[in-house]
């Protein structure tokens, strides 16, 4: 049979790639546009770093698996599609949007790396299991700190639409 | 000025009653294409219930700030547009991806209400923030079930495509 769980798992891979490549992109449109709330933009700031480290990690699991990262970007048109979508969401659109969105996508990142790790380990591939939790354990913290931060920003955002007007309170 | 804390308030709250119809016209989408999983369309099934019902509820906060509810679909393009996008992802793709999508899009409702409970208690409306709660109660729960179900999902289709072949695993 053509669809083994290796190969399953070595699209799946593909995919988480291609995902932080856009989580990349996305969080730096993010970042070009905050200006009024220091503590958002960097953790923004932070979080394209880990994105950045993330993608390597996936890259160093194709390999291990003996796969060749040059055709790492095939058949995630999906993906990249939707993410771009949403990221012009993000980017027309106010800081309390943009803080939902992104809660949204690290759940979007958290599942696909829960779903890799179960896979790897029904592919007989503990140690990619082993090299992906990190990426699980910094998706969860990003995912904790935006829910965290939530409630307050959404006050700081709507005082200052009232006091400093729209312009100044949306980014 | 005219964009006021409770103004605004009513813009999230109409945006929130385009994503639970969204999210119904979603969930209606998958559940006529699960076969293979009979725990997950139930669960399914029952969020579509869940989901008219916490759209009734934004109608009631509506009215209870005195809006009248015909003009609920106005300014809501992008979120359609964005779930529509997402929505047919989850059509044309297996049952592992759907399921990392409802996970993500659940967190965007957590948020959502999350936000829109911290702007009714900065509108002074703490009573739009109590109707609010089981809402978000109830979208933590749907959440919940599908973290707690996404592995042995994922390796239950990896099982099946390898052995019943990618028609029967996928939905």
């Amino acid at each position: 049979m053509a669809n083994t769980t290796k190969e399953t798992l070595i699209d799946w891979l593909r995919d988480a790639h291609a995902m932080e490549s856009q989580a990349v992109e996305m969080l730096e449109r993010q970042a070009e546009r905050i200006k009024n709330y220091p503590d958002v933009l960097a953790k923004v700031q932070e979080h394209i770093e880990v994105s950045n480290r993330q993608a390597d990690r996936l890259k160093q699991c194709l390999q291990r698996l003996g796969t060749d990262t040059s055709a790492i970007k095939t058949g995630v048109a999906m993906l990249i599609g939707n993410a771009q979508s949403l990221s012009g969401v993000v980017a027309s659109d106010e800081i309390v949007k943009a803080s939902i969105f992104d809660y949204s996508f690290e759940h979007f990142e958290i599942a696909n790396y829960r779903a890799l790790i179960s896979a790897a380990e029904q592919a007989g591939e503990p140690e990619i299991a082993r090299m992906l939790q990190p990426s699980l354990d910094e998706e969860l913290e990003m995912a904790a700190w935006l829910e965290q931060r939530l409630p307050q920003l959404t006050k700081t955002y709507l005082e200052r639409r009232e006091t400093a007007g729209t312009a100044e309170a949306k980014r």
